[in-house]
């Protein structure tokens, strides 16, 4: 391995360099471009397309806060739909849930599934658990389809500008969610940087608000994504965060590092300059 | 000007570039090296020994965080000390306060006045307010000399790990600060990165600890310092920042773009990973 620089914006003038002792592993799927690349002090990170989507030091937040404040908002969490996430950490938060009857996983590439397991065995394992169902297909074109209902679904996609990633920021894929929740189901979903990118932000709230009758942004710090606490959207048909309908239940030995019921009030609390716009 | 990048170091391998169309103002004073950058993304940037001090696009965060959340944890601040702070971010936010009969400020530098007034009128304007003393003394001997009692009393500094600031992380100033603080008195300051200088953050919480009664460590994010939440200290001899027992005077008119009474509140959550040695 050679050392080198990996880069990359987070905004068009400022962008954040990380040392590297190089790449572990460099593959083009159908989809997009797969690296693993070893960070000095961001640990193995996954590239798809250069961008980052999980680094070993800090995606105990990204995962632990798209899984944890859904399913301890919700009663009681049965069934899961997994949009995404073929590296294995959302589902790995899924599973720590007891009463948790069924998670199925949709995802588009399934060779992010193999190099996951193969670099990222933390994560990857989970994809092996008798109670989780892998589908490799369009997650558009999956929840259009199904009559099954879910709990909670959990968007764990790549980011709006990934060109295969924009079908699922749009308001016709949230209306097909919808459907497919149950009358306390819960969506979740990783949107992006508030500070830089505030207008794209903006427009996918304003989707969402179109199609669920309860929408709220939550915040958590994920240094390796961006300068500013990253954000994700909470939606509903009845059940509001506030509520912990299920927090009652973090107490019986259920293992975290970032998330805790504090965290996840404050996690709901907005900067007095963004409230107008996404408080509403 | 000329364009070029600003850099700074994050940690020992991740660095953040900043393009810039020019240096403003370069002078050496008696105790540092002065700068005025102006970047493309962060607006003009205070640059004291080639850290960033403060920016235009987000020094509220910083200033809003170090000032409201112990004045608006106190029942009624009437005197205040800030040490440091010769930029007037921190006096401005002082005096949005009604009822502050007098605000001290001690700083070692009169160049940085000088600078602020000049580059950053926004903040630097504060320092002619009329209930605003001045004096360019060293706030390390000022401390310990003085016999005036404070309620609140606001560290305002560059940081630990440069030179002229080191005296003001040690314990003797921090014993210095408790007799100068009033029975209900309340002492804030900045101190670092959680993230990527735990250590540091740490040892200065542990020295603080051995003075303050009640100390506990606060979090907002600063996006120009770091990549996850900065951290602040707040040290008291009774109160509590929970307790909020000036909250109620935040809805007659003060108007904060960072700050509310929900951030008040979230920004003392800490993350799991974290509580263990942050929550004692």
């Amino acid at each position: 391995m050679s050392p080198y620089v990996f880069r990359y914006e987070i905004s068009p003038h400022i962008s954040v360099h990380l040392e590297c002792s190089g790449i572990l592993h460099s593959s083009q799927s159908r989809f997009q471009k797969i690296e693993v690349v070893e960070s000095l002090d961001f640990g193995k990170m996954l590239v798809l397309d250069g961008v980052i989507n999980l680094t070993e030091r800090d995606e105990f937040v990204y995962h632990e806060m798209l899984v944890h404040v859904p399913l301890f908002s919700h009663p009681k969490p049965l069934k899961i739909l997994i949009v995404g996430g073929g590296d294995g950490g959302t589902a790995r938060e899924v599973l720590k849930h007891e009463g948790i009857t069924r998670v199925q996983l949709v995802e588009i590439d399934g060779e992010v599934i193999a190099v996951s397991k193969k670099f990222f065995p933390s994560l990857g394992l989970a994809l092996g658990h008798p109670k989780l169902n892998v589908l490799l297909v369009d997650a558009i074109q999956y929840v259009r389809e199904i009559e099954e209902k879910f709990d909670i679904i959990l968007i764990d996609s790549t980011d709006p500008v990934i060109e295969q990633s924009e079908g699922l920021f749009t308001g016709a894929f949230y209306g097909d969610c919808l459907k497919a929740l149950t009358e306390q189901g819960i969506l979740a979903a990783q949107v992006g940087d508030i500070f830089f990118e505030t207008d794209l932000v903006l427009s996918i709230f304003t989707r969402l608000r179109e199609v669920f009758p309860i929408v709220r942004i939550y915040l958590a710090p994920i240094p390796s994504y961006t300068l500013v606490p990253y954000s994700f959207a909470f939606c509903s048909k009845t059940i509001h965060p506030e509520m912990g309908l299920g927090l009652s239940r973090f107490d019986r030995g259920l293992e975290t590092r970032y998330y805790n019921p504090q965290i996840h009030h404050a996690a709901f609390a907005l900067p007095e300059h963004l409230r107008e716009e996404f408080e509403r």
